[in-house]
């Protein structure tokens, strides 16, 4: 009988508290609560966000897979704010029928990313439910303070740029379905990787940040709503993988499929050596997509025509 | 057709933006994250629970006070570590068919506890889901540096204590199933109520604390296996409140069921007058239950006699 095993205390004793050892404030996940200090010259940076099976992964992934792409959703908040990642509290609703096998595996995916992103479990609470497999990460990150990159601060005339490529994980989840070929796209989809090192190296270049999780355009209308301007992308400009632009017919799927978690940003036109260096540093492909400009929201300019786009961006409820 | 009208960012602009205007740190939910500053005298206590309907609440209650519930369940977890609550992350799961009266209810919930407590919305996550409604808050708190209460610090031979009356909740969740009656102890179960000034009060007078969410004992054994001790309970000295009297025949219940949130805590023998004080000046009772001896485990006598429990409380999976 798998379920006898599963005991709440036992799965945190195995599985939970080892993630948790190496981090002071997490108490040895003893107590109530995480404790925590932050620097003078620090603020601390707090994003939650839950992932629930057949929502926001088809659910037959692998556990250490769904583990890391839940992870790496808040992580990828912080790193769109310019912060190191630090520790994160674990809200796991767990299927009464879940194998202890597959909390294991769950455990092993965040083990690995801890390593990976230098992040620390800090707290968390272990629930059985009727429902779905459920899981809220709520993360913790470190900016010197004033620092932070936010999404109010672009002002009309600024470039926009997004970093990687756009759409390989809404093409992905169409693999995943059977609908499109293409394990990259796939695997894009399966495992996002958050822009940490450019979210920090954009502290003091960028006007304005924000990750790409529901949508390229959906997105970007938020960043201009937060900073009182509009914008004008350029279709054509947006960066492509090789895998992508076998799809790049699908236009509307790339601009407003949401899950890539690259990073958008605006910053003033003198800052695009800068950016152009910044790209070579990290290795990383860095597109100038559009500018800002006086008044709201976005237009999408494909080779000089309007797009007319039947939704933005990834909606729950709508 | 309400299903139209519950747009995601329509609900946060309604709903829950108003419950994060006047906290800065939040951006006005206009960002990827919180951005907090902690002063260098305190250190910042944060803690994640999530509430399911069917598991944690019925789910016919009012939607505001399910909140409420959440909020306090976090706010508690605060209280036991004696810290000051500041601010919250709302991660809410809606089924799909959700009306928006009831999130409109849920808000106004949150807005009379964010009074009450002096707590404040600082972000969250707003998902459909094709489960039942989940709702996960990560609290956030303050407390002077150096004097959170940990349940780690009892010695043997200090007195144990425990705040409030025992055993409402675990009635009072009965009643609401129809199987005992008495509406006083049913609101018990449907609005706990956290001892924050008790929590605040007690730094640098309990040796230990934690607040009684799974049921006494197991609550009472977690203390005692973090601080190295034992325990021995007398149960003829848990508070009972007058509806609960009534019921003293299940004793069982009463030791082992969850919910109250109530503060259980060690002190050394010379406080109790401080704490016969503190009773008064806080008009909430404050009891003597028992000792912690060398050793481990909890023994819970009945008027001299050892009682045999089937359980020690709530287990999720067991």
């Amino acid at each position: 009988m798998p379920e006898a095993a599963m005991d709440e205390f036992a799965l945190i004793d195995n599985y939970f508290r080892p993630l948790a050892q190496a981090y002071a404030p997490a108490l040895e996940l003893n107590d109530d609560a995480a404790l925590m200090e932050v620097a003078a010259d620090r603020q601390l940076v707090i994003t939650t966000d839950t992932l629930i099976s057949g929502v926001h992964f088809i659910g037959n992934e692998d556990a250490s897979l769904i583990a890391r792409k839940a992870l790496r959703v808040s992580v990828s908040d912080l790193a769109a704010m310019g912060a190191e990642p630090l520790s994160y509290f674990l809200a796991l609703s767990l299927p009464a029928q879940t194998e202890e096998e597959w909390v294991r595996q769950f455990a092993h995916g965040l083990f690995e990313d801890q390593q990976e992103f230098g992040i620390s479990l800090a707290g968390g609470d272990t629930t059985a439910t009727p429902g779905p497999l459920g899981v809220t990460i709520t993360a913790t990150g470190l900016v010197p303070r004033g620092e932070a990159l936010l999404r109010s601060g672009a002002k009309a005339g600024d470039d926009i740029y997004m970093s990687g490529t756009l759409g390989d994980a809404a093409l992905g989840l169409l693999v995943a379905k059977g609908k499109l070929k293409g394990d990259a796209l796939k695997s894009r989809y399966l495992l996002p990787q958050p822009r940490v090192a450019l979210g920090r190296a954009l502290r003091g270049i960028a006007s304005a940040c924000m990750d790409i999780s529901d949508g390229l355009v959906q997105d970007v209308n938020h960043l201009c709503a937060a900073s009182g301007i509009g914008a004008i992308i350029e279709a054509e400009r947006v960066a492509l993988s090789e895998a992508a632009a076998a799809y790049k017919g699908m236009l509307e799927t790339i601009l407003t499929g949401g899950d890539d978690y690259e990073l958008v940003f605006t910053a003033p036109a003198d800052k695009q050596a800068e950016i152009a260096l910044l790209s070579r540093t990290l290795a990383l492909p860095i597109t100038r997509i559009g500018k800002t400009i006086l008044g709201g929201g976005v237009a999408v300019l494909n080779h000089g025509t309007r797009l007319s786009l039947s939704r933005e961006g990834y909606r729950h409820f709508a």
